[in-house]
């Protein structure tokens, strides 16, 4: 072993969904393939934010971090997603995007003569439609893309193709007969990766005393508010910000549970919290609000 | 037929999903039954839109009104609704707001203790999650709540339950056995009311010139609009209304087709296109906005 790869740290890291899921791409994309000690499927995003805090039945330990969709180009958010950070102890350290690029898979002894049916879960049908309505194959919803690629080889199945991501063809061994069948090339998923805050972080305003803002790097900041139930009260909140002329990048309203149509927000701006501009906006910001969770800086990716 | 009876309008209404849904609960909600001479099921969304334009085949003809859902308390904005009322062109004329209150349905000829298994769209068997985890039946997902009701009646299965609304029970002639099986009872989904926009609106700001808001009623108005990219656009665009004392009901930013982290807004505010006050606040919006589209004012109801 060199130095070098003796130094190098490498992670765990959860996701949710099946091996060979976009996410999977994303971790990879991420941290680099020879950074990755192990993946770690887990069927629901509860599962994944709890699985930074504790150790999992069978005993893999526990995961560093985890990578979780936020938004889709197309799709809009994932309201589980930021429901989850809004009561999870997390902080959010990193981001990174993904073409959705859908490749149709079948059995190795199979060729596209042979399809018959098409299985994937729904929205990746939706997003092949002009592709599958030149075909006549029966279309079969399931739950997850690199599930169905699964489905062809725990089931041995010869006449049935599954639309999901080429890492799944690899994993599971099937061949990829056609490639990019979206109907829409600017499909793009945008993945946070996220950590369990640690105490330091509280006390420090969500932020790490030793990770300054690096020159000559763009950040992005995330954090999630609740405006008192007046006129104006959003407009105030985001004023903090636009009077400074920080640039919001993203704004998203979710409903907060068991208050029918009351709402909490999602925002992410340009800048690092240690920025005094920054650091300002969110001192008048929490003046300004009811409630303020900050998520976390980092380096922006898009 | 009575004098009342002959003057009665009734309606066709289309709606997404099969008979038997939640949406067709709201329906009868807002127009009350006796005045819905047809429900129209559509399989997408995309087409129940598409319905209010071309006649479908089968020479059923043109509904005169939708209803699909925009909210849910829970689970938040239905994207896809967004996105249609974006580049359809119809108006709101109304909106309705249904407590999601789930049934478990069973065959007939069975009872509670025959159950093994439970049907149901995930979203539903996820809602239920508590009284479910009491049970050992096995959980499938099926894609509609009230087609989970309507395989149980076409299949004749015995050993297996739906959760559904309890009109899909009456539809299908199930036997409810157990009501109000969902963890949180605050589940609540707002519909809004959807017809075509004739040309009279189009000339005269979306909104009919014989349609004058009537004293004592509480009006809602629901508009799309695309800001300039530069930082603080937004805020100025929703001071417009603020500025004013208008309250914002709901704001919800969603994907622009094509154009990945663009964004467009919808918004809900209290009062009616025609008030004085909104009327100006219009004007400003329209200044303050690229692309501005008026969906129409209607009664509140939440």
């Amino acid at each position: 072993m060199s130095l070098l790869q003796a130094t190098r740290k490498s992670y765990t890291v959860a996701f949710q969904g099946e091996l060979g899921a976009y996410s999977q791409r994303a971790i990879y994309a991420y941290f680099g393939k020879n950074k990755v000690k192990q993946v770690l499927p887990l069927p629901t995003f509860k599962q994944v934010f709890e699985s930074l805090f504790s150790s999992l039945e069978g005993g893999s330990g526990k995961p560093e971090y985890a990578v979780v969709p936020i938004e889709n180009s197309l799709a809009g958010s994932v309201g589980e997603t930021l429901d989850l950070l809004l009561v999870s102890n997390v902080k959010i350290t990193g981001e990174v995007e993904i073409p959705i690029r859908h490749s149709l898979m079948v059995h190795t002894d199979s060729s596209i003569a042979d399809i018959k049916r098409v299985i994937s879960h729904p929205q990746a049908i939706a997003q092949c439609s002009d592709y599958l309505n030149s075909k006549h194959w029966e279309q079969i919803p399931v739950y997850d893309t690199a599930g169905a690629a699964k489905m062809i080889r725990d089931e041995n199945l010869k006449d049935t193709a599954a639309i999901a991501c080429e890492l799944a063809a690899e994993i599971y061994g099937l061949k990829v007969v056609e490639e990019g069948i979206e109907d829409d090339p600017s499909n793009v998923t945008r993945f946070v990766v996220i950590e369990p805050k640690s105490n330091t972080d509280e006390k420090l305003g969500d932020c790490d005393p030793n990770e300054m803002p690096k020159p000559g790097v763009n950040y992005k900041t995330s954090l999630l508010f609740v405006t008192r139930h007046v006129p104006g009260s959003l407009v105030g909140a985001l004023s903090a910000l636009s009077s400074r002329g920080i640039n919001l990048t993203k704004i998203e309203s979710r409903p907060i549970k068991k208050k029918p149509w009351e709402y909490y927000f999602y925002v992410d701006f340009e800048g690092h919290i240690k920025d005094v501009r920054c650091k300002d906006a969110i001192k008048e910001l929490k003046e300004r609000t009811v409630e303020l969770k900050i998520l976390g800086s980092y380096e922006r990716k898009t």
